[in-house]
């Protein structure tokens, strides 16, 4: 199909005189799900992936992916005129290189990318005398004919209930750290700092309950803020308040800065485009470049939002334990495949009290598909379950308490013995973690061997992190925490959120993942140290474990864990799913 | 004393025009040791410690120092008006500030610090209009009347049987490097990096037995060495080759860059002092600002400096074994305090083949002087050793076969029964880090905390790193390799050599570490996995386990190690330590 589009944007690149052009996958405020409005990069070639760049460069088409998305995307391009390249710095800089020459130009939309994010790329263009130049108007824009609307969707008041504090108080707490710096204001850059700070949630995106938003906070606790107009109804206006004002196009934004004098603008350039940048200093403003700080204080859950979590958590565990407990008959019956399994598991959810969304595209692999880590079913890649071998679940839902993400691994019947050494390695990790206690000042780098110890020891590993920061209500994916093997030199702090999900993947035959979420708390024992807790609830697969395996402590760990799961669990179940929790949940 | 030598000094400043003057710890080559004729520091405040820097600024003085030292500084400075300042750069900052005026500037000597240094304070002086002034001449030189005469005693060849490479092959291969980049010479910055590429020794450094010298490596693998004139004998030249030009003063290296045509010069703006960067520029050569890649290359110890290490740490375990044997019956004579027992081990050293220096200051802390981390025994300090309590001796030797640096903790009789357990978590730490398989890539940041997990069970911790890189009969700290809190980013490779040593230290009461060094080696089972080996050999006081806390892996751990330290030592140690250590090696 795209072979017309590739030709009619090279039409359009020649109108706009530039000689290439890049389609990276986001959108203006870098968000990990994009706006039907904004998949330009799956409108040019067909891919869908995630994360993945196009460049144009004279008669050059080339698509850059990561190693999970080789054959993907090999499939989407199908035999359109485009290179497939790996998505790193180093080839889109050395394939640009060599395909445009000594004064041409690359032309990119400054709305879809940062000054960091193109920094690399530009000093390795500049070398050869090429220039890369922000264009005005998108040029995809200008010839995709039934592109989708941008989504407008009604924003909404977040109740205080589930925030734990109102937008006034946090917005007099991040202004204070404003006269710290000094600075005038602060550019909030994307819909989830915006989310937070006004305490408002939306339908915009795919997965992300929020609307799409920016806005200027000021020194004095006051706000600027940017809504879609059909987004702000009456309510909103009256939760905002009168210390917030309403604009409805960004130029207002700008404007607003310089009736209130804004002189200087802290602005995280890591989060901000560059077309955001490019305004800013037209208003002759003074940027302050340092992170954001409303990330940092959003990672920090308070006791509300930590209570939701932990209603959400019970609702949502009681949710897949109905499911657990129904698939095997289901896969008895026959007929029953890696899709309807997903479409079975929202059903659950879907009964289950203010769920409005999967909070990412559920990852549902049995036997090898289990084994590819960001699989995600497709009808063509179904396979249909038998009552056998391993099969893994990787899922959360969206509530206006809390934000789940649990990944369970389950057997379906006999499976290679193995697997059991595999998953009970995978299982002394996950519980590595979740039993460590350790100092404040810790980083995520430095605890996520714990989950890899035992998988070592038998020379084996897995290329993935150990554990993401979650949202409230928000992203399923958000920072600054991490638990990794990159360095992050971001503390873990009391309140955050963070998944715990060591996995193993046996390429060809299954893959296991043992994910919960988990908080950080304040150690009451050991002052200035800090622990785990568990917030997912649901049964881990005892049929997979191998009890030797286990130490006392972590065995202990495995009973009182699955106790936990039984008491809090049985009064929300149906009556199937109560004798399969008992079951399921007996001590080992 | 010094008071005159404040005025002194200030009076110099004045003529030359400066208003302030920074006198850092540090000689040009950047050592951690400084030759006699460098210590400034100590000569113009008195402060004798390992880190710290004075600052002058008009009518005010300031030493900054970490807090290791803040009592010894104390001391030291006595009654002179000098006031005593956190060292860290915002604590350095704030105080030049405060005492400076705008129009005013500092001076500092460019040799004696490097441009990453002072970057962050060059930016906070500039903000106030303060100018960073390099000098021609240090102004202490300039009234430091009795200053000693800089070292320059003979640089002799380092014996390809210990180095395990000629100097021409190790030129070759880091000279490909310089063609990759692409770039004309790389500039060595210090004696240690000299000292690996042309394999010579010297001794004009306590505790480093290096040649005071800086080169350049050309592409085609020659090169020119400085070395002062007297270090060069006939021998060394003919160990150098026709391929290796002597020079014996600076310039005349800057000189021999102009003849050899280098238009782009590699160096490594964390090792380089300033002034030689100055002095590249002034020839007008392009600088690649890069890390230096011989350190690197050095970190990968060869089979014959491992075998040349493991043979070093024979002797040196010997040694200790009789030092250690001995000790009961030099305590109970009395008499016998830190001081003496630093003694006794050093002639013990002394009596083994090859013994040339210790390889740093040796900390010899009883009881509550063992819980002072960075200790330093002096007369005044000095504690009379009784047949009870906790003992702490962390010391090395340089042997040209390989460098060590061995910490044990010995009971002198009855201890608190806390002591066990805290010997027994600091040892669990050390067996986790000894027995640890881990991929390739793994940073040493990443496996820090296997070390500290038995203490922080108990919301316990120590305030060091777990590992520090060892050089071969060169430094006993080198680059780049670490295991600590801090990011480093350099993953742990095949030949590197570490320290293995956690700790804990009860303030008033005693300190506790346990130090080996270990190599590390690819597994043999598991292949893209690396393991340690041991290479210190001396028995851990078994009196001080509590064998209970030890899971059966980690008691095994213990005994085989016994094992090997008995069957190696037995023939290489007197009568009496036979005896001992027969005892001491016995299974728990």
């Amino acid at each position: 199909m795209s072979s017309e589009r590739l030709q009619a944007l090279r039409e359009e690149l020649a109108r706009q005189q530039v000689q290439g052009f890049l389609v990276p996958r986001g959108d203006e405020y870098q968000n990990e799900y994009v706006p039907a409005s904004d998949e330009r990069l799956a409108w040019l070639t067909g891919f869908t992936g995630s994360a993945g760049l196009a460049a144009l460069a004279g008669q050059h088409a080339a698509l850059f992916v990561d190693g999970r998305y080789t054959i993907q995307a090999q499939q989407q391009i199908g035999d359109q005129p485009i290179e497939r390249q790996d998505l790193n710095g180093e080839a889109i800089a050395r394939w640009l290189c060599d395909n445009l020459k000594a004064g041409e130009a690359l032309g990119y939309d400054p709305r879809l990318h940062t000054d960091p994010g193109l920094a690399p790329l530009a000093r390795r263009l500049a070398a050869r005398d090429i220039e890369l130049r922000p264009l005005e108007t998108n040029p995809i824009d200008a010839i995709w004919s039934d592109r989708p609307t941008t989504p407008c969707g009604s924003a909404r008041p977040h109740p205080e209930a589930f925030a734990g504090e109102d937008s006034a108080s946090k917005r007099r707490r991040i202004a204070e750290l404003l006269a710290d710096k000094p600075a005038d204001a602060l550019w909030l850059a994307n819909p989830e700092v915006c989310a937070w700070l006004f305490n408002i949630r939306g339908d915009d995106i795919p997965h992300l309950p929020v609307a799409l938003a920016c806005a200027l906070l000021y020194r004095d606790g006051t706000a600027t803020l940017y809504l879609a107009e059909a987004a702000a109804g009456d309510a909103l206006r009256r939760h905002l308040g009168p210390e917030v004002t309403l604009v409805h196009d960004k130029q207002a934004l700008f404007d607003a800065a310089r009736r209130q004098h804004v002189a200087k603008v802290w602005v995280d350039p890591g989060l901000t485009n560059s077309w955001t940048l490019q305004q800013l200093r037209a208003q002759d403003m003074e940027l302050l470049l340092e992170r954001d700080p409303i990330t940092a204080a959003k990672a920090r859950k308070n006791a509300a939002e930590l209570a939701g979590s932990q209603a959400a958590h019970e609702r949502d565990g009681a949710a897949l334990c109905e499911f657990l407990a129904e698939l095997p008959e289901r896969v008895a019956a026959g007929d029953f495949g890696e899709l309807e399994a997903v479409r079975l598991l929202r059903e659950k959810r879907e009964q289950r009290e203010g769920f409005t969304d999967d909070s990412f595209d559920s990852i549902s692999g049995y036997g090898p598909n289990g084994a590819i880590v960001h699989y995600r079913v497709s009808p063509e890649s179904s396979l249909t379950m038998k009552a056998e071998g391993i099969y893994l679940i990787d899922s959360g839902g969206q509530y206006p308490d809390g934000t789940t993400d649990v990944t369970r691994t389950v057997a379906l019947g006999d499976f290679p013995e193995h697997a059991r050494d595999h998953f009970t390695r995978v299982l002394k990790g996950h519980i590595g973690i979740a039993t460590l206690r350790f100092p404040a000042g810790t980083c995520g780098e430095q605890i996520d061997a714990f989950a890899r110890k035992s998988l070592w020891d038998a020379g084996l590993d897995y290329a993935h992190g150990t554990g993401h920061g979650v949202g409230s209500f928000l992203s399923v994916h958000e920072g600054p925490q991490r638990i990794g093997k990159a360095n992050t030199g971001v503390a873990l702090q009391a309140g955050m959120i963070l998944s715990n999900e060591p996995g193993f993947y046996l390429t060809g035959q299954y893959g296991i993942r043992i994910e919960n979420l988990i908080f950080v708390r304040e150690s009451e024992a050991h002052p200035g140290f800090l622990e785990f807790s568990e917030l997912t609830l649901a049964p881990i697969d005892r049929r997979l474990v191998n009890r030797d395996l286990l130490t006392e402590q972590e065995l202990e760990w495995l009973n009182r864990y699955h106790r936990r799961v039984r008491e809090t669990l049985m009064p929300m179940v149906n009556e199937k799913t109560q004798a399969w929790l008992e079951e399921a949940t007996q001590p080992l």
